[in-house]
């Protein structure tokens, strides 16, 4: 079905940009009018003052996003962003995640981990400036490369000199803009609520991506800090965080075809690919990544059926590997229901023909888009190569080797500022715990059956493509792959091994590169082994990156160019920074035939449950239901009390917890996830089908007040508890 | 959830009796304000003449309903109706399942083969005199239940007399009324008009039961009598038949709200049963009988992984099973939800304190019911016996040597209306056909491990419940299964039959039983050896239905008193004979957060084709639909063709193919399938949830006119077809 001509008629009918858009704060100027129009009863300049209200109270805890909700540091996000951290607390007797949890007082509050975190941003400022003016102008690709980094770090460098703040340079719209981010970084973060998984998981991995839905993702933590109001690791002694500002509940909820907002830190999305690159993901790259997926989960799932404890092991990387691999089919599937490819081929032949008649300056920035669309297309030729490389080297042991023995060589250096990103000195404790984390999720049997998937396919690679320092190890020589001298190799690897036990992990965390290259372990050899030939795929990489530097702000800049031409204001990719969404409360038709009304109730989690699973309701909840103590939380129009409901935002992964915000800036809700057939839009956004999915207020509110009450919780909101 | 209380709000609050029902013609002026006041256009009293407009146009086809389209004998019907004939018709040359069929002129329309029939309802007639009057007020169960066959075939013999008739008696409400049909029985039926398989079947068995629905599922054919102008066998000589009357094509089609209606011959309902018998399907009989299926599925699958000619025998089977079992998964699931079993406690309740209440009569009643749940749950005592005992006596080739044995039984009696209803000349046909096809579905390999599957089960069962006679066969004694030698025994049996061979089988057809008796066959000589039990059995059945006959017409009546004191009417359960439903084109709400809107589209069409297995549209319709040549049968509101469409009408298997009937009386489409969601509905009738789906008369004719043309067969429908 080709609906490009369909779909373009619905862009040119929608003059307020409406729903798309991720926009960045500095943004909302630009398009305050469209705001206004949509419903906001807030002054749009309002929404671009970061340490203002409600800004100020939204904050990231590092792929996910929350919000102040009191003056004591209350924080509210999803449950499945609270995951990890109410796993780590739960015990066969107090069995956190099973029967949730209600602190008794705020001393009863636990710690969420020493890596949980809450990143207030204290400040975005520009410094395109400082990034470009880095770059001299005679410069090849990789010193364009290298003088970006270097400006980078030396930026960061200086953000987080007095060791209160946590900084971060994000490059918008492919190198057009540079943002410096400094936030103040909360490292002592509790747990104050969170209802039973039975309500938090509802539907679990079943209903994820569906709809309806009933799923009650809400958590709350508290932030602490030291008792001078500064950032601290856990201690008794800190104190609850007081925020500058903090979301407020709105008393009447949202109803259908309400203005909402979010605001939050969505992860990544590809919008200004060009066609050549969707077309790409298409017939190659999505489709081979399914197929590698599918088979290390036939191999991980024939050795867990063989042990059992393995199968634990890799319980989480099985449900990542599914989650992932469920996610593209969706995307495969969604583009081509929208028939994606068509689309952005035809918008990007409309730029075409824009710039052909721009005259002198659109023929310039047709000669660099020619020139951006070579560069790109010329990744096709080692990408199987560069693909197999890539998975294998940061996987399992040979993972663990490889960066042991890079970080050796960056530690070698004495200026921090020279060693590569992700290799300074405030890298080096998350590095730790990736070290110490290993053994949790890795099984030396397992691990060496996927090197083994990952050498064959390396062994198969045309000559052309190998790596001389692999080929050596591996006994691979010309274009005949000697497989079985390639299991022997891998056997003595892992029999040889003691990289599988933490001591010699943390052992060679601190050694210096000769000691590791004299190692009796065979991983680091071959790691140290293996650098050259890793330096120089880095290389490439890093000369690959400079063109990229020098030719994508051209092509964004012809994009915007031409947006603007036909009044349509233009958002960044989504990359981990701030962002706002508008659009409005409503349900969709997804298929022909079928409606997903607005708004889910209890009603429907009875329908659900079935005391197995997924799906098993708490007692306490269904006598509530049963006896319809809905209190004042029930919804006259429907009822009942509203569960999830459906917006037309732009999200992404990132932006689960983010708070949903009504006109006037109070909360309505989290979002938590999107509808199946949204899976598409991280590429290309169909306004038509595209729908996000919120849990209710009023539904978190009920929950705290007649199923599993915390009144403690109620009062902090400012919330007067229904009376019966 | 428990409902009854809402639900019995729900009924009180329908005071028109809307929606439930199953209506017999003759109940019509019972419900003609009811009628009336839903919509309907015409004079209720004329939906009572059979041989009038409309009714006059709808005949059975035995398993499925159709109706006279056109003066030259069109008949209508679903696609899967006539499945079988399509399929006899294809050959890879000439492939009328996957390529359709357009009859190039009325010469060129194939016999849809030797066993399809047409029956034409000339009449229906009060016999419950007749019948009730052939009891002597002292019969023991065993005469009542005599003395009702009896009756019933002295019925049926004088009403077939002159050999233009096929006749059957009725029994409604359990044996309060006896009703005989005669029909008029048209041999000769042709294939008209069928789309190719990608249009009667799109979405095949994955859409099955669901909504959104796309399929065409409709093909017309044509009856033929001989030049006389009376039934007969096919012949070149033969000549259209000319109905008394045909059903016109609605020029408008319907919208949202329309009253519609279906008249057909739907096959079973259980609205009347005890609790005790629904509890007793939800607690055992289901529960078990899915446990069976899914072993012989799993058994049948074995075998024909290992020999692909054996799954190929077994596919239709297999079928079978699969339907069945996601049938009764579904009744399980709808009972769940609807709480069937304490709506029908409820109503049994109710009726109960009710009978309480009416004095005397009342009391009567009471002990009546009594003694009828005593009757019925007594059958629980041997139910896994009589399970078994049925299955297996009728399956593959034990099947088959019971079946002629006890036809050389019968056949040895010289007054046919001694002999025992299934086993009468007018059924030899019948049972030899079923002796011919055996090969075409049985491998004796499979048929093997089936038996030695219900042998091990019998086995298995409490001395007290066996046979003598089989346990002599198998060995058996005391408690002690004796598996092994069971084993040897059935090896022999297959290894010196000929049963399964067509000649041996036809050989046997017309043998006495004493050469049976003799017969060097094993199979043949076990179906004598057990013939002593299984009359045994047999004679308790029939005291038991005499039993049933003498209790469950005062249960009825008193539950038909009952619902007449609460202004509710009562039509009788569904039995393959001929009924009115009627309700409105409507949507539903199946679960919280889901709406079925209740029309689909073309579009839909589009959006499900993969091009591969039952999603693979015809190009001819995707060039049609792409070029929007939808012509005058595209619906303003819809901007569409309307494919399929949901009403609230209430209707079972049997009604495949009936016409739907606008408030005019004209038609508007072909009731095919039911949502999933009212699987259950034929023991608990749920308003709320009940939807059946039906294929848009628009649609059938724009299929025939833009996409698989037809121009003949609009013609003779006096469309005129769309002129570009």
């Amino acid at each position: 079905m080709r609906l490009p001509l369909i779909f373009a008629g619905l862009l040119a009918a929608m003059p307020a940009l409406a729903v798309e858009g991720m926009w960045t704060p500095e943004q909302l100027p630009e398009i305050s009018e469209a705001l206004t129009r949509a419903g906001l009863q807030l002054d749009p300049a309002a929404l671009s003052d970061l340490r203002g209200q409600p800004m100020g109270a939204v904050v990231s805890l590092g792929g996910c996003t929350a919000s102040f909700v009191s003056p004591r540091g209350l924080v509210v996000t999803n449950h499945h962003c609270a995951y990890g951290a109410l796993q780590l607390n739960s015990t066969p007797e107090n069995h956190m995640l099973r029967d949730g949890f209600i602190a008794a007082s705020l001393a009863d509050e636990p710690s969420a981990g020493p890596a949980a975190r809450i990143w207030v941003t204290e400040d975005i400022s520009d410094v395109t400036g400082t990034v470009l003016g880095a770059i001299s102008r005679k410069a090849t690709d990789r010193q364009r490369n290298d003088a970006i980094e270097a400006a980078q770090k030396r930026l960061v460098a200086e953000c987080e000199a007095d060791g209160q703040y946590r900084c971060r340079v994000f490059s918008h719209f492919g190198g057009v803009q540079y943002r410096l981010f400094r936030q103040m970084e909360i490292r002592d973060v509790r747990i104050a609520y969170a209802p039973p998984e039975a309500i938090g998981k509802f539907g679990g991995d079943t209903d994820n991506w569906q709809w309806p839905r009933h799923t009650g993702d809400f958590t709350f933590y508290r932030a602490y800090v030291g008792p001078d109001g500064k950032p601290a690791p856990f201690s008794k002694d800190n104190v609850p965080y007081r925020p500058r500002h903090f979301l407020p509940i709105a008393k009447d909820g949202v109803a259908e075809g309400d203005f909402v907002m979010v605001a939050g830190y969505p992860g990544r999305t590809q919008r200004y690919q060009l066609a050549d690159q969707i077309e790409d993901a298409i017939s190659w790259s999505y489709p081979t990544q399914i197929e590698i997926f599918d088979d290390l989960m036939a191999l991980i799932r024939s050795a867990g059926e063989a042990d059992p404890k393995v199968a634990i092991t890799y319980v989480a990387t099985m449900a990542g590997l599914n989650n992932a691999r469920k996610n593209m089919a969706g995307m495969l599937e969604g583009f081509r229901r929208a028939d994606a490819a068509g689309i952005k081929r035809g918008e990007e032949n409309a730029l075409v023909a824009w710039l052909q008649s721009q005259g002198r300056s659109g023929k310039a920035a047709l000669d660099n888009y020619r020139q951006y669309v070579d560069l790109i297309n010329g990744q096709r030729a080692t990408r199987e190569r560069d693909r197999i490389m890539a998975m294998m080297s940061g996987s399992g042991l040979i993972g663990s080797a490889n960066t042991l023995y890079r970080l050796a060589r960056e530690r070698a250096k004495t200026d921090d500022a020279l060693r590569e990103a992700g290799y300074q000195e405030r890298d080096w404790p998350v590095l730790e715990a990736g070290q110490r984390q290993l053994d949790r999720r890795m099984d030396p049997g397992v691990d060496r059956r996927i090197l083994g998937y990952w050498l064959a396919k390396y062994a198969a690679l045309p000559a052309a493509q190998r790596l001389p320092e692999l080929d050596a190890w591996a006994g691979l020589s010309g274009d005949a792959p000697a497989t079985d001298g390639l299991k022997a190799r891998i056997d003595a690897l892992y029999a040889g091994t003691r990289l599988d036990t933490l001591d010699a992990r943390l052992a060679a965390f601190t050694a210096t590169p000769a000691e590791l290259e004299a190692s009796d372990d065979g991983f680091l050899r071959l790691a140290a082994a293996l650098y050259p030939a890793m330096q120089r795929l880095e290389a490439e990489r890093k000369t690959f990156n400079g063109a990229v530097a020098r030719l994508q702000p051209g092509y964004m800049q012809a994009l915007i160019d031409f947006r603007d031409s036909q009044d349509r204001a233009t958002y960044p990719d989504a990359n981990s920074s701030l962002r706002i969404t508008f659009g409005n409360v409503m349900g969709v038709s997804p298929r022909d035939g079928l409606y997903y009304q607005p708004f889910t109730t209890t009603r429907g989690l009875v329908e659900k449950h079935t005391g197995e699973g997924e799906f098993d309701a708490t007692a306490a909840q269904l006598d509530a239901i049963a006896a319809r103590r809905f209190g004042t939380w029930e919804v006259p129009a429907l009822k009942d009390v509203p569960v999830n409901y459906l917006a037309d935002l732009d999200v992404t992964g990132g932006n689960s917890g983010s708070p949903t915000l009504n006109a006037k800036g109070e909360l309505v809700g989290l979002i938590f996830d999107g509808i199946w057939e949204s899976v598409a839009s991280n590429w290309v956004f169909d306004p038509a089908l595209t729908r996000t999915i919120h849990v209710d207020s009023r539904y978190m509110l009920w929950v705290m007040d007649e199923v599993h009450p915390a009144p403690a919780i109620l009062e902090e909101l400012g919330v007067s508890p229904h009376l019966d």
